[in-house]
């Protein structure tokens, strides 16, 4: 039988079997929901397991259904190697810094060969490109190889923010990459440019395309909204189902 | 003499009888209040009995007139083989935590069958079909025997959520239907479209017709209001009694 | 010389005289401020003596002048066989579920007789009736012998309605008055409404006149205001003093 | 060497020298800042010496620059028989509960005569008068004797409200002077109206040309920035330095 | 192998090396950022050392880029006698009495020679002046040595005045200087202007051109943004990167 090993710090705990040597991905919704958006994609794509779940007092009562299922919002997923913590909800800042020092606990435990996140940078205009950054010069040397630009200065919110300090001080390497946004709505194009960096530094072959279709439908959608509201004269949200 | 039993964790406790082997039915209101018109139905149509209460410092300072006698606001009750905890206002996110797990304790130590929650699913146009989800692979396949339409995906928010995910932990089946609701406001129309699915679910045979005059009622008064506002100029927001 | 006792809970204290099986009244503001105003009356009609204090660091910092005398903005007054809790500002909700604790205790230590807390209703148009409800079957019928009308069904906030489930949890009889209101402003009209009612209940004979005196005058002053208002186009909210 | 004390309680401490037998006068900035302002008056004019501060964790982080030299913003001065706590900024309403308890033991420790505290009344326009209260019999008899009218009723806010209920239970004679204000505003011309009634309660002789030059300076400066605005048609917020 | 050591207060940690008998810097953005813009300017400049970091759950979860590496958002820097404690974020209120309580308990640890802070002055229109203040007598009259105008009055927000009033209880001497600025937004003129009166009380030669190169670019920036709001009809919000 699997063993679930409970990793509890102060107002949160992880719930989940080990995994040792993995590569560990980090998915939660900053703006754009980028990495929300692509650790589902990475779920149904790489066929991942579900290994454990986050649990603390400070989430919002929340499940999530998946196929008429309820689970819980905040999942542990892991496929050969890879292990993603996929958040389907922001996270409270009064819960980062502990859930961060749950996570970077566990990655020792498991002796986790280290860390990417995901974020997203807020543009004028979309020009299509993608840029890293990186925890230290080894680990940001190593993003170099990938040709992938460096986005040299700026703020990194979030959960993501928080690990990448706090993997430096355990010396576990920690990169994170940006999508361009325009906005804080979700964006499944966005999260989708970054799909062939991920390929090439997890040695898979995930396909973008289910988020272009859905950028496509979102965009649709959008428009006829646009439309209709112009002929109607009144203000509606746009909807992400 | 009837034993209360108190099932107490850190913001809440539950002070009630202990009843064994039944199902347990939640309903606190959501969006359209679909979960605590139904359960007031539940209680009327099927002369339930109330054998407890569930008390918090959190909960707003609050009596609710039945009959002119005030009881607690969030009650539980009971009738053969159905147990039914009932809420009057919206639970605080900061108590649902808790509450939940007491709740599911309480379930464990009576050895409940399984957890029935209702929900809503905002809509821009009703069609009056009703949906249901439900916490694990068998729970959902019982739902489908009912030809009831699943919901694939979406957020379950507030005490029905927790619910959901808590008892999957303790592999109790758990289901949730959901009504079509326009928005947050008072909906017993919604609320009597899921009285047909619940009657086959529980084998009872309760009556939707209260709440169908009941809306009846709340949709003549909006449209008198509407009139009025029009002549009057003056806004005016809806009430419920 | 008199004992005082300190009936003390998590975040208030009672600091009072004992005083054995009266009547308790519960005179806080809620909307229309009607329990405060018809505890004030009370005060000067039946001369009251201020027995003792409620204290609470969640209290607002304030002290209630009364003919040029700093007092206590939450006093416990007492005359023969009644006993008045009369609070000169909102309670904090966080602070009604302690301090209807504290009360309780109050009660059950001092052999309290019941308890008689004051409300209002919201009414669009007022129609000068009253009406009454209870915390148990027995205190409803005793209601009845007074011919009041029962405000069957709605939601009774604040301290009162706290005060009103705790005292049933305790077999204590307690009921409330209902006065009609139509918005949160201070109403002594409204709170001279239920004079009659608890002469009656109290076996007293105080007189509304101050009260509609004062209603009077506030109507006097608002005219006045009104006036002004159109003619100078400034807004000015009305005062109560 | 001089022996500082420390009078601590929950949230807050002051840390000062003891002054036996002294008269306390509180100026902490309510509506029209009149403590504060009066205050800094006594402190300049009676050359007051800084003998103690208060501190606690719940303040904002600030310093008050005084003739350049950065001073803690809640401090204590004493001169021949007065004693001033004198704060630079509004008291947050959650420690004004223990930081009065904690001046009240300093008073009691210290066999203090009396507090005098200072506030405002909000008037629609300014008669020119000022009005005092008490927090007993005895201590109203005294203010009579000083020709000043009583403020019969209304409520007495912050940490002048707290002080006066409860230096009246430990029966230390406290009194109050308002001063008319027109609004939240710095007035110094209102603080300058008490100085006359304070000068007579102390025994001093106090000038309050300071304050009524510094109104003048507020209210042709205010005269400018009306002209200013109306011809530049843009919002500015009056300023005080 | 260089030693670490925490210096823990109840809300947060300093994780640094020691340094003894240093001159300490305090950047931490206040109006204007100016405290901020001019400590990254001592960094580049004087080539400084990070030497550690302050940590706290009360912190907001980020992370800052500097050359596309990750660092903490609060470190801690050092170069010849000088150390630098630098913030990229706002210091939350509630956190900075303790934080003052960190820093200089590391400076008393450490015999630090004295506190230089760093703050803004708001004015109407700018004359080029820079203005400083002390925390003692002696602070001050360095400071007049050094031709420095003295800002009088006025009140020092944040973790400035904080440590300010801490250090003068421990007889460290410390002063602050004033940057003239308009509004809160990022101001790297205002910051250049300080870098002279530094010079001379470090004894150092920073180059305040850097910090005018950036103000040229931002003006330039907000010209264009001007112009296209203007043609567009549509607001942006200026942005600092």
């Amino acid at each position: 039988m699997v063993k679930m090993v409970e990793t509890e710090v102060e107002c949160c705990k992880i719930v989940s079997e080990d995994v040792k040597d993995a590569i560990v991905l980090e998915g939660s919704p900053e703006l754009g929901l980028i990495g929300n958006i692509l650790g589902w994609l990475l779920v149904e794509e790489l066929k991942m397991k579900q290994i454990g779940y986050i649990d603390s007092k400070e989430f919002p009562p929340l499940a999530v259904l998946y196929k008429g299922i309820a689970i819980h919002p905040f999942r542990v997923y892991s496929t050969d190697g890879i292990v993603l913590f996929l958040s389907d909800f922001i996270i409270p800042p009064n819960v980062s810094y502990d859930m961060s020092n749950a996570i970077v606990d566990w990655m020792e435990r498991n002796n986790s060969k280290g860390l990417i996140t995901f974020n997203s940078m807020v543009v004028m205009e979309k020009t299509g490109s993608v840029a890293g950054a990186a925890n230290s010069e080894e680990a940001l040397k190593k993003l170099g190889e990938l040709d992938l630009p460096i986005l040299p200065f700026g703020n990194v919110n979030g959960l993501s923010g928080s690990l990448l300090t706090k993997t430096a001080i355990k010396n576990i390497p920690a990169s994170c990459l940006f999508a361009e946004v325009l906005n804080q709505y979700p964006d499944p194009r966005a999260a989708a440019s970054l799909v062939n960096v991920l390929n090439k530094m997890l040695n898979i072959d995930v396909n973008a395309q289910p988020l272009l279709k859905e950028a496509d439908e979102i965009e649709e959608r959008l428009k006829e909204l646009a439309k209709r509201v112009q002929s109607e004269n009144e203000p509606e949200s746009p909807i992400y189902s």
